[in-house]
């Protein structure tokens, strides 16, 4: 297992989704940062599940608790840890999965890894365990505003079949955050959230891509040539349950573009740089160029469906499995905010380390 | 700066494109694998400008030398230092681009992360540095092969416009390396062939996207929830100069699909599991799940196009740029030892980090 | 701050002697481990204040739960969380060191590092934080007996000037916790409990030496050239509180042989390698070579006096200081299972690496 | 193998004593320090053998060479390979030890480990393998002495039974290079010149003490609770070939000590805290005050001998074995430039980590 993530502001998540409960250390956090309870609760509402009639009507109140690290509403400097208690633990609902490897699920690679998995729901696997991300996410988003005048957003740019092109220097979170699929078009929008309730009917689920977008990082931060900051974003998104593709900038659209038409050229005026278009996603060479850095993500369908399915049993004997209960059509608005706390924890950081070694 | 990868099976990388030479250091490797420099040399070939009509006419021997680590052809367990001498140096050509960035090069970026950079050519930016990434990656191979019995493959899928489909579970590295264009569909690899020589001669340049492919995996790599196996080779994908995209099985057509038809039925036979479809492209919660592995790299054009462009000198005054010389009109059929290279360090790292933990 | 240690098998400690409480999470311990908190609340038990009548006599009960990462009494492979509550915060006990920096403690530093501290107690400097280690130690301890035959142990060997040989091949734990100074030789053990009696009286301290020993291991533990088993060792010693020096095998004393004497001839009976001597303490070339791991580690006396004392306070004023309540006359008795328990997380730490490596 | 040490100024050293040399690659030196050749030979030729009648005549010129990471005389922020050829290749010296382990070497245990070695002189346990932690310290004291303020320096203080007390506030670098023994007591010195010639020449070894010093670092570097300032500087001594034991400040004394006598009692003139004693070796909770840091480190004899010694060989036979030809009849002279070189090392490391976390 490895649950740390970071270098200089380092986290480390912990919890099942059926234990006492999932959590998050964070290392490495500057001291003298405002800090309590009421700068995290709000991203997990966000993340929360049952917050709208598109998400799975799982219910938790989700409530965060800092454990250490904050004194008089301010950081120390030392570990922060943030818990959350689990809520809805209902184990009755999972055992049919006692002895079964749901189809497109974690729990056949966890049991052949580990020879052991905890059935009641998906362990360590679950979507659960973004709830310490998510807490981490907070805390790296208020250090890019307070510190370094950057600002991080994420939104859904496409469910299914449905798009829409996403205005990148321009759209702002109060355009997100008016409807529940997060989808800054509202036309868009209301079509998105008409097609997810259709799948959830038909006992389905539908994937889609999320964009993120940070704003105000100044040129310099990534560290070539392993650590270039389009990498790290790359694999935090990537380590999102359900997320199978990560692009940058022009992303596969720059393939098929020639060298002549995709460079960024070079202007400046009053001694600042600017590029005039932004194929580059605001990364060149690894190292933020000033200019908005951009990217989309894309996650599959969520694999529980409410279908019987093939599959194999822990005896390895082939049979199916039907799901039941309560399942969630469509991961994309939820998954906004694990996306902006990702894109936050890279970005700090990046930000630390740039300051370390050139500043 | 952040120039080493992985956890046990180490690489630390060095030098730029005018210095003493380029190489790596690979801490962690197994003692007793047998190993002499013609295990290394015919990667780097691959590898080497010059080697075909259709890369940079810029010729380097690059011959590789083992400073340490190996005794009597059979590794020691110590440190492997590989170096590779640079020999055409010609700071002369790089003349002009000392007091200006070219165009969606790092040159900038370095400039303003470091306040100093190797003008003569691309410093520690160049595609020169991932020498070391396939040195190191030639010993990950041999290890995957004669110890855990994996082959590590990459080919063109795509150039600009002309994309073929590949054979994911049966393409052969004889096939790929039948051609100059590295594209195992003789037909495509012809028509590619052509177009890149065609952009040649206009003095542009075309990206496109590689497929990487990992046969015999066992079920069990991969460390959730932060090194998950497909976040880890999506960072060492985005770590490669000039990639911009990456996707995982499905990736983003899987966004398009629903959960039904998306989920990877489990079957078994003689207590064998496999599944029926490989939309997870062998990787299912992070692990890998026994089945093929695969994914698609998009690469941007390479920057360097012999045309004038716009851009900025050093005192941030706006002027033009015209490069000179010899340009290399796609970087794709060298790219495709580096993404093998890349695939199996991280494939290494994770062997050896499940028989820490799990054996 | 840095709050993690180890590689493989790595821990991460967080909380303040005033806060939420303390813990630790574990990442990378073994699956299927038989583990519940009766595994670790005795250990905890050994370390608590008040156990004894020549400890401090605050009061914890200190009593763990595992959070995560065990299911049905057995390790997961995912991260264990686990916590202690502070039950005995009474901030109004440290209203006077608010304002002044006491003597030989980390308010100063921490102060100047953080610019903020919290002053209910040493926070995060305090000895409570070792809570988390021991904790995690009980985990590591049982891996090391069960999965490879080591046994861990240590003993008070000189508390002041009261000092006795400690028989490294023989001494039983026991011996050890037969008396409350948990020092094996019984007489020895008397007298130092009458001077740490004395010493409370007048409301002074005192310091000493624990040996630390480890049984069993095999030869070849250790990763040179920085990760040498007597140089891991070493920090993990160095890193508890009040610790101030370290000596693996005939350490200070080595100094003063001359070569051939402290050579330690190797012999072979029926292919079996020992050593006749081990002035090397277990570890030659930084590596385990199967004979007894010993070493010192030497303690400086508690800081907190009950006497008035000269400081300064945070307004940078001189002024004086007279502590007030209990007292902890010698730590000497409690620190006994933290070498134990950083020694095993050595230990384990390093088993684990060599297996990846080598095996 | 473990061969990197540093968190942002991180080295990676390679090489064996029979290879192509040994080096160094230095990751996350600040750019725009001023670099050449001329600023690291000085040390080397310090650590070099043969530079003294009282070290060993194996000579070894040991000229460094910048592979990568400079450019026109400053550094890039890229990281920077520095390489030793060897010279003094001369296996057949080595022959009788092929098949047989030097007693007290690591020959037993690198073989136990690795299943195989290099016998041809020491391999990866020379003392040659500290080439390249000499050429990176060179780069560190050099940071520390332009951007920090910081000197650093070791000093011999006992060979065998011969000590001396070293002056911690005053000792100057040329008062300890005034003698080959490097002991700034003049007196002192040539007692132990002495006393190293009579060893040579019965074909003994001796080791003995070096004190560390760092003066004019800030209060406020360390990173608790595990990477403690005195918790680096130990497991770096430590990691040094033939290092025993470490203490910093009053070290094992301490324990004698009561804590009323050990405390050191803060005051503050002019708004400058200071403490009248310095029993605390200048850092606090792990944290440096201001006050001068200074440390003991002992070293055991060489264990190379010119006697004939009960030993073992591959087969696991009892044996006798003799050495032949050059010994180094005490290392100290040689040892303290590595001493400082690892001290620079963690304070420059720790500079770093301190300026992200709270600057």
């Amino acid at each position: 297992m490895a649950n740390s993530f970071g270098h200089l502001f380092r986290i480390t998540t912990w919890g099942e989704s059926h234990s006492g409960g999932v959590g998050v250390v964070v290392d490495g956090c500057p001291p003298r940062l405002p800090l309590t309870e009421a700068d995290i609760q709000p991203e997990l509402d966000r993340r929360r599940p049952g917050q709208s009639k598109i998400t799975t009507r799982r219910m938790e109140p989700d409530t965060v608790q800092i454990l250490s690290g904050a004194f008089n509403g301010k950081t120390l400097g030392t570990p922060i840890c943030l818990w959350v208690k689990n809520e809805d633990a209902r184990p009755e609902a999972y055992l049919e999965i006692r002895d079964k490897f749901r189809p497109s699920h974690a729990d056949f690679t966890y049991f052949a890894k580990f020879g052991i998995r905890n059935w009641q729901g998906g362990g360590r696997a679950s979507a659960r365990e973004t709830v310490g991300r998510v807490a981490a996410g907070a805390i790296a988003k208020k250090i890019l505003r307070l510190r370094f005048g950057v600002e991080v957003l994420a939104c859904v740019k496409q469910v299914q079949k449905i798009a829409t092109d996403i205005a990148i220097e321009t759209v702002k979170a109060s355009d997100i955050e008016s409807n529940i699929a997060r989808c800054p078009d509202q036309a868009a929008a209301a079509k998105m959230i008409r097609l997810i309730e259709r799948v959830r009917r038909a006992g389905d689920t539908v994937g889609g891509v999320i964009t993120g977008i940070a704003r105000g990082a100044p040129a310099g931060w990534g560290e070539p040539v392993f650590d270039k900051l389009g990498a790290d974003l790359a694999k935090a998104m990537m380590s999102l349950p359900a997320a199978k593709a990560f692009e940058i900038g022009s992303g596969f659209a720059g393939a098929l573009m020639t060298g002549r038409r995709h460079n960024d050229p070079f202007r400046a005026t009053n001694k600042k740089v600017f590029t005039k278009t932004n194929f580059s996603g605001g990364i060149q060479g690894g190292i933020s160029n000033g200019q908005t850095i951009y990217f989309n993500v894309a996650f599959k369908p969520v694999a529980t469906v409410m279908h019987e399915q093939q599959t194999v049993d822990v005896r390895l004997q082939n049979t199916t499995l039907k799901a039941r209960g309560r399942h969630d059509p469509c991961v994309l608005p939820r998954a906004v905010p694990m996306v902006e706390a990702m894109t936050a924890l890279v970005l700090v950081d990046h930000a630390l380390r740039h300051k370390a070694q050139c500043r």
